[in-house]
């Protein structure tokens, strides 16, 4: 099923807010086996939308809408569609009982604007929005559907995981099965990975696909199988997966779909292992990636970020010599930041980074993007150095992304 | 001038990647006074891109265009673009040296796909791409411009600042000047705002405008002057900055476009404090904000993350009694994890949290969503509760940002 995409805000389109509902909405529909094959992005205007919507209808079968439907007066997308589809605006018992319920609960006092969310068009079939004020509209033309939703992100996405992407199946009686599995894969290029699994590929059964995803360091291999029976799809898909496995051996260090810091919470867990984290240059990153994930306070005790010297001595223990001698981005200093952190937190494992994250702070000798990283895991430590292009914010981002996965290497290679 | 942008690649449609890239250019341009109408994401596919093209000049002058430039077959940007344009791919020495230049810096190999990339069409002007492999493409048509760019935030970004918003200007013989004035205001709600600033709005000189960017928290204000001389724009810019600067008082606590941690640190170096935090549930989140901005560590010490219980004890001294009796996510418990790391780090100024980010955990005393946050400026301590709505990421960002500007308002009440 072909899907597109219509964002709409005028807050986007001077770059003050950054979509990501699109993003989102993709990889839902991605992995119910339905392709997005565009997404447009118009300002709250009758006109730019109304074009958008008949560009987006001449492509597609579905065209998912977010945004524009706040109380205010610049938000015209319930009007717009209203027109659009030939229909009028009527007042909703069941709307506007959702939204007193929500301002209760908020304690707000209800005004006109917000009143008035609870008009909604004749023509559409309302969805509740059970956390927030505006409704959901489905819209069917000509067989095909139009489903406006709220851009606020935890709105739309509860409404697509409660209710629109069960009715879209279920609408355009999609009764195929999908299902997948996905792994992380180290110590490969995409290009030699693809050379290595040819003959795997081609002995697919044609039920079952398989797609690259690299990230730096990392690919993320994706088996899925589809067709009509769910059971023997999932012995088929199994058996596949077993195969890409042994194939990878310890090269496959995730056999699900998560976050480098999920796979490394997973191998922690599954040895009830535990982790803290000693960072300078990245400042609290690492720790905030790994607590990203729930449950990681299972396995991570804490974090100390050393950004000055001062506190490398005095809290990680770092020795004044050395940070004199050597400088705070070299081998020793993070050799002593890990044990310093593994010990004062009394963890199995510790990571920790110096470096120069820019844009100022370069030398000669160590230009900005120099990060010094170390890892260890009981007794054994690792240390190296990277050299990473880009801004501050992407040499703290490839910074976080090697040091975790440096970690991963460590706990995983003695099996 | 109305400019529309054009994404490619067939990753934004699966929600592999997220673009951000089309948010910076807007950002950019809305800065120089030109106003993005329309975005539009499409897969690689040729039809799809000059589909998107054909849409794109129909409504504005300039097409900026990212993405689809790599070395590999999937890449099609310039073969379509040079078949839209009516041209041939000819080799281009400059264009050559720029990209062995580049793989001698890496130390990589030159390969067939990658010497392919010297290939440019004769109908287009090339602008050399100092950060990348892929040329940018300047291409003219009845007087309107397209221009191709890869899809590589920093090669985007690079070439953007470097050379083709001069050359849009230059183009299209935009001489009229462009000033900005911006600050962060709290204590108001945008409705609120708008009142007190009913008058000032009136007496505005027409060639000054005011926008205002709400975050949550904080209201973002923008002076806008535009006209031919721009020392005399300047002038009257300053004047009506003044005005607004008298009228808010405090309530304007940074006169600059910045983050709202770029704002406490410029507070902190203007009095020569310094900062520490101590994080439970924002995990290294509000360390991370904070050293994302150039130069914090002139103020910032740096942060303990105690994700654990132990961790608050042992290292930041949180008595066993209190965590027994009032649990973690508590008053007590924050007042002293903020005594405790401003000791330890010696700091003048410090923050700490300790919440439920969710999806576990939650209590019906205390939900999801609770978090208590507590500042620290010398002797000076506040604790306040939060509960905030969303999702475990949500919780995290909006306990951050509340807890900086807690520490701006402690640190700016006294005057």
């Amino acid at each position: 099923m072909n899907v597109e995409i219509i964002v709409i805000g005028d807050e986007l389109l001077i770059g003050q807010v950054t979509d990501t509902n699109s993003g989102w909405i993709a990889r839902e529909l991605n992995h119910m086996g339905w392709e997005v094959i565009g997404i447009t992005t118009v300002r709250d205007r009758a006109g730019e939308i109304t074009d958008a919507l008949d560009n987006a209808f001449g492509r597609a079968d579905v065209v998912l809408m977010t945004g524009g439907l706040g109380p205010t007066k610049d938000d015209i997308t319930k009007q717009t569609l209203c027109e659009y589809f030939g229909g009028k605006l009527v007042f909703d018992e069941a709307v506007y009982a959702n939204v007193e319920a929500i301002f209760r609960r908020r304690n707000f006092t209800m005004n006109t604007p917000t009143h008035n969310q609870a008009y909604v068009p004749d023509v559409c079939t309302v969805i509740q929005n059970p956390v927030g004020t505006a409704p959901v509209m489905w819209f069917e033309k000509d067989g095909k559907v139009l489903v406006s939703m709220p851009g606020v992100p935890v709105e739309m996405k509860t409404v697509m995981k409660e209710t629109v992407l069960d009715r879209l199946k279920i609408h355009f009686k999609d009764h195929s099965s999908i299902l997948h599995r996905t792994c992380l894969v180290k110590d490969f290029t995409e290009s030699r990975l693809s050379e290595t699994l040819t003959d795997f590929e081609l002995q697919l059964p044609p039920c079952i696909k398989l797609a690259y995803l690299p990230t730096p360091g990392v690919i993320r291999l994706r088996l899925t199988a589809r067709g009509g029976d769910e059971g023997h799809l999932k012995l088929l898909l199994d058996e596949q997966f077993a195969k890409l496995s042994a194939l990878l051996g310890s090269h496959l260090f995730c056999d699900v779909d998560t976050t480098l810091a999920g796979a490394l919470g997973r191998i922690l867990t599954g040895r009830g292992k535990t982790l803290a984290t000693a960072e300078s240059c990245t400042g609290g990153n690492i720790a905030h990636e790994i607590t990203r994930v729930a449950g990681s306070s299972v396995y991570f005790k804490g974090s100390v970020v050393a950004y000055s010297n001062e506190v490398k001595q005095a809290v990680l223990n770092v020795s004044g010599e050395t940070l004199l001698q050597c400088g705070a981005v070299s081998r020793d200093t993070v050799a002593q930041m890990v044990q310093g952190v593994q010990r004062l937190l009394s963890t199995d494992c510790a990571i920790a980074t110096s470096g120069i994250a820019g844009p100022g702070g370069g030398t000669p000798e160590k230009p900005v993007g120099t990060v010094w990283i170390a890892a260890r895991y009981g007794e054994r430590t690792h240390e190296e150095c990277f050299h990473f292009e880009g801004d501050r914010e992407q040499v703290i981002a490839r910074a976080t992304q090697s040091a975790i996965l440096m970690l991963i290497q460590l706990v995983t290679e003695e099996g």
